[in-house]
């Protein structure tokens, strides 16, 4: 037979593996999320990662730009212009409109789903990523953009961090349109000063003076402006439980159109990783693209790779631990039914356990073990399986304890 | 401004939305997947949607068919072709070859992820679907295989079926092979009887001979022949074990070229839903394709729709339950902080818990729990801010229960 060519076991550009390390992170992040935003009432959606085109292409000049250069957009083998989605508030919106007159509101929806989008992959930005997507629809409540603060504030909290660490910044669209209709601006005046106020902390401040000049505002105008009185009350209550960091900066804008109201992002404070995390906020008229009858919205999405950046800055990442508690070597492959029958009452008795079937040496069968960083092993010869003393060995510390068979499930279950 | 032309709110075509009901299923599904195959000592992994085209075309003929009709493949940005994954074999076996020298083996690894096929979307068949995918890497122990089979028998029961509702049929390759070879026949005869013997049960036993012995091969030499010895070992120790359906059945042969040996295909039982549920085996070559040096592999694949028709029709689907225990509703909107904070301190106590803002009338924030199938409710006024004396109403029963404060957590996690 001719040789053939191999392929290549690389994983298609810009997307990654996860092997079990890789899986148990992101397996974290979503059970992590998920916990705390089930405290809160929010219930779990799912989606297909794909949407047809016309989706993204409705939303206005900016999406589109996504939508035409960022996305993997084909078109089927039925004619149909389709997308990988590149974000889930357009995918939520639809399935809020689909079913308005059947779903409550208030209503807590959330997701952790993977998105695409097609750009250059660099550290920190693959062309595949994991989000949470956290959203509230059906109320104009103070107290609605109050919870989804809260829980952005809280999501820190619970993946280890300190006030410290981090610091939410409040803006607001609604102050935004006022001042702009104040001033008189054109539509494309309103795009260049979104534009430079979300630059503002990539430039000087006698920059952002001089091309705020331009647009006839003056930089304090901009950065001594009051917060609107619904953003203070909510301010004031934050503080007065005690949390000092989440604070008004006029500058915080957020790129897609969708806003309509408040707006925030979530920053590092740690020099070496000093950018947002994530960020989110109100937008009441998206259902609108679906149905005359919008239902309004406020939430936020927090993507996998920003936050595992800022855990292992900080050390916080949790250390690699197999789901596997138990190896059973064995010292000739004829045990192996016999291993699997204790390993099958061990299961019942609560402990994963994985059983090796002797093809190899034992010391290999032990290497194997520590290769899977799985924390224990007994060895099963016939000495033990003839007089029920096993000897439970630590392979990160090498320490052994003897235990008889019917003590074994105690040394894992206390 | 001119009327806009409207979204349609359906999803893309052949796909579904998961609204909290149709998510929890899947969720239940994948939890007790996980739970069953991490205590067997399976460990997850992930990989992208995305795989270049060619890991599809390369699998001989059949495979080609499916890689060059039933799939969603296209052409990047980059001109790269891409394909979105129809099964998960060929992306675990790249994995496994890329670090072939870093991974131990016995290697266990586990995956509950989505795939696509462009086929005519009809009931149960999605073009978009969930499996789980449970392969052990490795080993050519017959014990091996046994874990393999008596993880797919140990699954149905996890999900709550008895022996009675199922079925394992395990054939082998092997023995077909030796069939061919001892009858010489040709590759195109040998497809020809594959074909055939997968077919057997959807045609009169007369077709089937008959066309058997166009193939010079008797319905006898089939049906009345042996299984081979190390498949016989298995059975003969499934069945001293207590479990009698798990049984040798040649005409077993499965789709895909990459199979090796044993082979197994779980079926119903239920005359209504009398197909096969789902299966795998062993396919000790397909590693080969990047590397000359093979790992061998068993294992299986587990549809999500398959299994949820299999519950329906016994009624083992579990009743939808949201994760949120229960509901606040207040009496007038400016108590939303009061009942946020009420809130915050039953979530520290365990408790999942969502408040209403008042936006609407108690009776209407009362209908909203009720849709949301939320099974407990406290209404919170001054009178009960003032007093710590609240009522919890099961909203299914009707029946309240005044409780302090202090009691509140204890009722749910009594």
């Amino acid at each position: 037979m001719a040789k053939k060519e191999k392929l290549s076991t690389d994983p298609y550009k810009g997307v990654r593996d996860l092997y079990p390390e890789d899986q148990a992170f992101l397996r974290y992040f979503a059970e992590t999320a998920r916990t705390f935003v089930e405290k809160v009432g929010y219930v779990e959606y799912g989606a297909s990662i794909l949407e047809p085109s016309e989706l993204y292409k409705a939303k206005g000049a900016e999406n589109a730009e996504l939508a035409s250069e960022q996305t993997y957009t084909f078109i089927d083998r039925g004619e149909r212009e389709v997308t990988l989605r590149p974000e889930m508030t357009p995918t939520v919106a639809r399935m809020v409109a689909g079913k308005r007159r059947e779903l409550g509101f208030p209503l807590r929806l959330y997701s952790v789903a993977n998105f695409f989008r097609y750009e250059r992959p660099q550290r920190g930005r693959t062309r595949e990523f994991w989000q949470l997507n956290v959203d509230l629809f059906g109320s104009e409540s103070l107290y609605a953009d109050a919870e989804i603060l809260g829980m952005a504030y809280g999501l820190m909290k619970a993946f280890g961090a300190d006030d410290s660490d981090f610091m939410i910044k409040v803006g607001s669209r609604t102050w935004l349109d006022m001042l702009v209709t104040e001033l008189n601006l054109s539509d494309a005046q309103y795009r260049q000063l979104k534009r430079l106020l979300d630059a503002k902390d990539k430039m000087p401040v006698e920059e952002f003076s001089s091309k705020l000049a331009e647009l006839g505002i003056t930089k304090e105008l901009i950065l001594n402006s009051e917060p609107p009185a619904d953003i203070q009350t909510m301010l004031a209550e934050f503080s007065a439980a005690g949390i000092g960091n989440i604070v008004f900066d006029p500058a915080i804008v957020r790129g897609f159109d969708y806003y309509t109201g408040m707006v925030f992002e979530v920053f590092d404070t740690h020099p070496d990783n000093n950018r947002a995390l994530f960020g989110g906020g109100r937008y009441d008229n998206l259902t609108e693209l679906f149905d005359d009858e919008g239902v309004m919205g406020v939430g936020f999405a927090m993507g996998n790779e920003t936050i595992y950046n800022f855990l292992e800055v900080r050390k916080l990442l949790p250390p690699y631990l197999p789901t596997t508690k138990l190896y059973i070597a064995i010292t000739s492959p004829e045990l192996a039914p016999q291993a699997q029958t204790l390993a099958g009452q061990l299961r019942t008795e609560g402990i994963n356990v994985a059983i090796d079937f002797g093809d190899k040496k034992l010391g290999d069968q032990i290497k194997n073990a520590a290769k899977h960083k799985i924390p224990f092993l007994i060895i099963v010869g016939n000495a033990e399986l003839a007089s029920g003393d096993f000897i439970i060995k630590d392979l990160a510390s090498g320490k052994e304890t003897p235990l008889a068979r019917e003590r074994l499930a105690d040394f894992f279950n206390n």
